[in-house]
């Protein structure tokens, strides 16, 4: 906590300039920003949807097609509702909520800052009206007297429960209470609110209060009730035995999927960190008991290589294991991936061993065989599950953060002048090349877009961009990352030469048109 | 309607061929079997999501990627809820809904059969018990007099809506309603449930009905309403102006997007062709208000182009204009281009002039000026709007369709046997090479994976393959659509050689290990 509070504003400052290059360079827009956006919810614009869209494809590259015994998985988000009942997440997908009574800050216990019961605590508000208002409240409200120094209260004591408000740091803290994180809706052509209109009508509710009432309006919602998915992974394990046999898999194998999830998170945070609506790339690996320590091993080892693969800084990547305490119940081992983030260092990724819990579960509630019979041994068996869990919208903000540099170039009288450059991985990077006439005339536009066309057929994302003076162009591109841009000018229809300069180092030189292709490739290692 | 009736049993027992290859061989299965399904919701497997993707990244190389003015955009799939009242879905986003009083079908007025009014029409009931129960319950609530032969009874005339009942041909319906078709969620962290709780606690809703009631039970809903988009299109109104900017474009230009739409559809029909949860595929082009009747030449001609560049089958592509009746309100033309499926020429894509109305809408709505300021001619003005908007989920089962086809092959002994084989167009096959080793042994695998390796490494989907015997290897990656199968044999280890195996023609030939990349590559124009 001290360690944030102290960087608290050079955290700020860097996800400043990452939200808005975001904006301004067609990265991340706030969602329905003209009618003042919405909750945490973002859309990715034309630059945006390339980067998450490159993440994408190389988790999925490597993941599904360069290995053997792992296939692929589209399952839709609006699943059966059992499916929720039979995983736990309609029972118990919830976090325990706390109110400060104080601030009004609402939060999640199992987040907030941990402090000793008894010791004694500051509470620190906005301004010192506030603060007043604040202490007389306490003190008449629980009998204390406190001290206040302007906006600062001093004198209260951390409760039982053992944290405080992450707001404002009071222990005047309202109980825990349970909320479903599961978005709900309806399927179907009856209206859910007639069912309970005809109730009212009918005077059924009339004498009901409390749990006895919230249970019979559930009881008439039930019926129509979906969720949207929490987690794409259960899918994998409802659809464990159409996958295996139709693809006529053997264990040890896995089932990859990327998608939406939704959850109605209390706190989101940190820009696209924590959203409500986020994408996954998930895969569950099926092995047999007693080799799933050895599979846990393989799956860190892999997952880690390939988040470093494409970062500047792979120093910014660790493991955390959880400890005891913090593991779900049925896993036996949880590492996260985590990054460290301008606020600290927080989770991109979670490796589980889910054990055999999920297919167990899925066959209790489905009544159905969920077994693997391995056709060697002639042995069925329930196996045993690893789970590497990624977050694809968590991974283009870590990577953006990774790559977002400033450095100084000389300008066209050789002054030093600040330079803005995403440096990113070639593979991540929205463009890979821009083609960029001098000038908009003299037949200079007509060869670039030749040039365009040719990187198009050799399956290259290049773009034609003639808008605005060469150096501005340059700038544009350091700042979305294009790695190469190639400049189009009066030499080349002469000699049929072009230049070609590299992001990182805005070093040019003169390569032949012909070879532009075969030169950009092998530079980019594509 | 004589004509599906006529080929009603050819139709269905084609869809059953498609249902049956995507379930046995992992293109697509049902959602939430194990649970008993969930209405029209499919998962797509392994093969199936390759296909899906396949086609989707074709879209998206023929509309972004090889065009200098369109760009891409990924909104989030619940957006503010205003932007749905803005663009009329709130109000308007319904279906015209009919009962037969007599079968009880819930149908959509606007899709049922036509009849002229004061016409005979004949209902036909499941069997002769319900039809003599229905003719007693129809002669004594409608005072007439019909005659009944076996489950058929005749002698009822066409009501003056000048429609009768899909299931039954009654002409006793119910009066039409509205009913909203977007799914509707909950945003937050105040469960909506509480407030309703509430209400009826403190008593205020004890004394309302009817309209009155629901009324105030929406009342009490809206504040946390969100809604799961029915379309992928209004986002790029929404987010005209972000993506104007943020890429410096100028007019005309284009802002495509694909992803999942959401539409609680009274009739869900025909295995993938419409469910609740669909893919799409959408482009809004922007044009000067003058310009748009050559514009919606051009995407007319485009579009078409691409639907049939992929096709065995062109001519089962069509355009069909909408006649004034049929037209949106709002829009100045539009043209389906539709597919022969096996019950009948039925849409895929649909493309359309919707002149400025959306943008004008939101500008309405939101109360910001969405305009273009030409930099050229310093003019402002509202574009026009020309939008082939695609369905992706349909687009699978028509290239299903194009593709399933049966022929004779001799087997071993040189008698003709009936093989099945999708024939997909390469660039849409899941797998472009399948990778056989003839046995598992004598180092066999250990060459094979070697060759897997090369073709991964030049990005060709390629699947390695040791399960079963070499002609059931062969038939099934016929029938999944593999163009290619390449066979490492004993021969292979002393002269570097392979056999490659074309799926259309079954021929075989020898290549050399060291060009099979190359040939396959030259083969599939990849």
């Amino acid at each position: 906590m001290s360690e944030i509070q102290a960087n608290g504003s050079a955290a700020e400052n860097r996800m400043q300039e990452i939200v808005s290059l975001c904006k301004n360079r067609g990265f991340v827009f706030q969602s329905s920003e003209i009618y003042g956006g919405l909750r945490s919810s973002y859309d990715y614009g034309p630059l945006g949807i390339e980067l998450k869209r490159n993440i994408m494809l190389e988790w999925w590259r490597n993941m599904v097609y360069s290995r053997e015994n792992i296939v692929g998985l589209d399952a839709s988000i609006i699943m059966h509702p059992k499916v929720w009942e039979a995983s736990g997440h309609v029972a118990s997908f919830s976090d325990p909520l706390v109110d400060c009574k104080i601030c009004k800050e609402r939060f999640r216990a199992d987040k907030a800052p941990r402090a000793t019961a008894g010791t004694d605590t500051t509470i620190t508000l906005a301004d010192k009206e506030r603060a007043k208002f604040a202490q007389e409240q306490i003190e008449k409200d629980y009998q204390l007297k406190l001290e206040r120094d302007g906006k600062i209260i001093r004198g209260a004591k951390v409760a039982a429960c053992g944290y405080i408000c992450p707001n404002c740091g009071s222990p005047f803290l309202s109980n825990e209470r349970q909320f479903n994180l599961m978005f709900r809706s309806f399927l179907g052509s009856v209206d859910p609110l007639t069912e309970i209109a005809q109730a009212i009508e009918a005077g059924t509710l009339a004498n009901l209060k409390g749990l006895e009432l919230r249970t019979k309006l559930e009881e008439l919602l039930k019926p129509p009730t979906v969720y949207l998915r929490p987690e794409t992974a259960q899918a994998m394990f409802v659809q464990f035995l159409n996958v295996q046999r139709s693809m006529s898999l053997k264990v040890p194998f896995g089932i990859a999927q990327m998608g939406k999830s939704f959850r109605n998170e209390i706190t989101v945070k940190s820009f696209i960190f924590r959203s409500c609506e986020f994408e996954q790339m998930e895969m569950e690996f099926f092995c047999k008991p007693g080799t799933d320590d050895q599979w846990m091993d393989y799956w860190k080892e892999q997952r880690m290589a390939w988040w470093r693969e494409f970062a500047r800084h792979p120093e910014n990547f660790r493991f955390r294991q959880h400890e005891p305490k913090e593991l779900a119940h049925y896993a036996k081992a949880c590492f996260d991936v985590e990054y460290q983030f301008p606020w600290g260092w927080d989770e991109l990724e979670g490796i589980a061993n889910r054990t055999d819990y999920d297919l167990k579960k899925h066959a209790t509630h489905s009544g159905k065989k969920i077994e693997y019979l391995d056709a060697e041994t002639n042995e069925h068996y329930v196996p045993y599950v690893i789970e590497p869990a990624a977050g694809a919208t968590r991974a283009v903000l870590a990577y953006l953060n990774d790559a977002l540099d400033e450095d100084e170039i000389p300008d066209a009288e050789g002054h030093p002048q600040k330079r803005t450059v995403l440096r990113l991985h070639p593979k991540l990077a929205p463009l890979k090349v821009a083609i960029l006439p001098l000038v908009r005339k003299d037949q200079l536009p007509e060869k670039a877009r030749e040039i365009a066309k040719a990187f198009f057929q050799a399956g290259i994302n290049a773009r034609y961009d003639e808008t605005h003076a060469i150096g501005k162009r340059y700038r544009r591109h350091d700042e979305i990352g294009t790695p190469y841009c190639l400049t189009i000018d009066g030499q080349t229809l002469t000699d049929n030469t072009i230049t070609i300069r590299d992001r990182d180092t805005t070093k040019q030189e003169r390569i032949p048109v012909a070879e532009a292709v075969t030169i950009v490739k092998e530079r980019l290692k594509l």
